[in-house]
């Protein structure tokens, strides 16, 4: 009995939106999936049951804060992350890549690994695809990731700045390892790296070719340990914005069998065009019978746009930290609940909307009141809002698939069917 | 009809324990009561249905607070604390006065009220009775507490600045309206101002005709307000650590033919000792009745004393504000989560307690984790657990008087009842 089945229920007609369920050693979830990111042994603000009350069957760990802290060793000793932080229900594990570029202070990176400084004691640390593995395995997630190296997106213009700055940014405005590895030379200065730079590209295959030696390590080591009956390991597809180098690393990694397949590098600081274009060339190349996941995205929009191009399962922090920031999402947009114009609103957030604020019937004022006056409840109210918003979007999404009913989604979920489904 | 009647349903045989029942236009609360403070609208991090569940069956909101932000008129508007901050059970408020003395940068203060600057923006408010009165009545609270000039201790000594600086502090270290009115003279500066001194005597008796002539008015504003009829008006006896002062005090504030009473000016910087003697001497004098009530206290150890003299009603903010720093309060003591010693401990705050927290298997080694990583799930959790506590000893309490069943008590709550009751 492998670590993780998936059982494909249906496939749309007019797109390739798939209905299915995923079984692992800690139950099931259905796809398309959302997953609350609990980045540090906890969804912000929010107890496992509050976040399993918003419709949430599966959450993201990672592994780059835990092995800092509290350390995946003294997470193991007490029985697993499941045990750690009560969340009885399947959890996926990123691989630290992701954050060791994003946090950490890289002193080198090379074809062995990463070696770098912690953010939160300037410690030096290794992590290598054993190493991730180790910690995974350590952690005891339902799924973990293989450990890629993931390049951020060759520029980022005016636009993805200021949506970043207004959001609360889930968009990362650094690019600290676009040169990782790589000579210093003027094509490769920051300015200058656009999508087409020999800089960009050239990053891009080294990524590339890095995140397949290094998959080759995660597998070897992974079923060398005997872990792979209990821990689902998922392969990453890279490649940047460029389909080719996305063609090439999808056949390289399909050639491993995995149980799931993950489209990273996505969603760190690129346009939404460009994500729309690079997960819909994707996704369809990825085998029919394993679970995709699009790793880091989004907003509603992207989900939707994702779903339809035959992704599975999706991870975000926007729903809790726009919600710890007073931002709610709607469906056809978002409010900003520290504006003045909800100081005496008695309306919910979203009326309607079944989450524990609004039928609670906490006002905007009252939830105004709350971030005006520093008061922890306010993020838990709007957190508890986001998340449950985006369960139900996918409880929509699942049953758009199943029915037919995309119309339907479109004018419920203006703003995340934007253009409509003619 | 009128707004709160108090049930005596039984005195303690060998105490002054009384057991009773207090009902309110928003339900009744079983006495002895602890009073969850939700200073800003809010019990910091609860839900008010986590806090229900608590056992919590009445609320504290600060006067001060509210009446700063979002400000009263406004909650007013919004159909009244209760509805504005979505708890349907009893509401006490206090009168803003503790808050202004011990926050607020004083103007000037005279027979008339307070002058001073808020906290919040430094604009200069006035406190008088009748505003008081008034700002509560906007917020609709069931209970309502005359405006006080409520002075500190005499001074505090190092145990208590020690015990202020460990626990988080519900002990002022500043005394600033020790002089209020009063010209400085060298007896009076705060070194030399003990509780024999001339300054403290003279400060006590200004503070106690003050506070009748604040009550003479309350009681005639609320009446001549109408709104006697759904808000009870509590009288509030100060008097600091001089006894006679004390029993002068509850002669006149006693009366007034008012449905409750409370004894003020204790907790504010004086030792246990002191706040026990003041206690023991003026809670018997009140009414049998009428609630009673002891404004601000405070550890277990001290409600216990309470009860036994008599006392009815609590407040405190000590199991929020030692939750949110990481002190879980325990039957036989408390404990600090943030220590390394619970590093890898898997035990839960306190084996056998019924909160959220502790039956829901979070470990101390979790915890400590949560406060490590400043995850406000921490506090939120402890904060639970410290609430629960407070509420299942005033339940055992209870028991203890309707059972005269003191020696459990003492066994089970060793930390609250540190000398026995032999």
């Amino acid at each position: 009995m492998p670590a993780l089945t998936y059982k494909l229920l249906k496939t749309d007609a007019c797109s390739n939106a798939r209905l299915g369920t995923v079984h692992t050693p800690h139950g099931s979830f259905e796809t398309p999936a959302f997953m609350p990111v609990g980045t540090q042994a906890t969804v912000k603000g929010l107890l496992p049951g509050q976040v399993a009350d918003t419709g949430a069957q599966i959450l993201l760990g990672n592994t780059y804060h835990l092995m800092l802290r509290p350390g995946s060793e003294l997470i193991a000793e007490l029985g697993g992350l499941h045990v750690f932080m009560r969340w009885d229900k399947p959890i996926l594990t990123d691989s630290g890549g992701f954050q060791v570029f994003s946090l950490g202070d890289i002193n080198r990176i090379n074809d062995d690994g990463v070696s770098f400084k912690s953010h939160l004691d300037g410690s030096t640390i290794e992590l290598t695809p054993q190493r991730s593995m180790q910690v995974q395995h350590e952690l005891g997630s339902d799924i973990i990731m293989a450990f890629d190296d993931c390049p951020p997106a060759a520029t980022l213009n005016d636009h993805q700045q200021q949506r970043a700055k207004q959001f609360g940014s889930n968009v990362s405005t650094r690019a600290p390892h676009l040169h990782a590895g790589l000579k210093t030379t003027n094509e490769a200065s920051h300015e200058n790296a656009g999508p087409d730079s020999v800089a960009y590209r050239e990053r891009v295959k080294v990524a590339n070719e890095r995140t397949l030696r290094w998959l080759d390590a995660c597998v070897k080591y992974h079923r060398g340990s005997g872990r792979d009956a209990d821990q689902a390991l998922f392969g990453i597809v890279q490649g940047g914005t460029d389909l080719d180098q996305r063609t090439a690393c999808v056949e390289a990694v399909c050639a491993h069998d995995l149980p799931g397949y993950a489209i990273g590098g996505v969603a760190v600081g690129e346009g939404p065009d460009e994500i729309k274009s690079v997960v819909e060339h994707t996704a369809p190349l990825l085998p029919d019978d394993r679970p995709r996941y699009l790793m880091g995205v989004g907003y509603p929009a992207d989900l939707v746009t994702a779903v339809r191009a035959g992704v599975d399962m999706f991870d975000c922090v926007l729903p809790s930290r726009n919600g710890r920031n007073g931002f709610a999402f709607l469906p056809d947009g978002s409010i900003r609940l520290k504006n003045a114009t909800h100081r005496d609103d008695p309306a919910p957030i979203e009326a309607g909307c079944d989450c524990v604020a609004c039928v609670g019937g906490f006002s905007r004022a009252y939830l105004r009141h709350l971030f005006m006056a520093d008061e922890m409840l306010g993020p838990i109210l709007v957190s508890l809002h986001n998340q449950r918003l985006y369960q139900r979007l996918m409880l929509d999404i699942r049953t758009a698939i199943r029915d037919d009913a995309w119309l339907a989604l479109a004018e419920r979920w203006p703003a995340a069917c934007p253009g409509g489904f003619a």
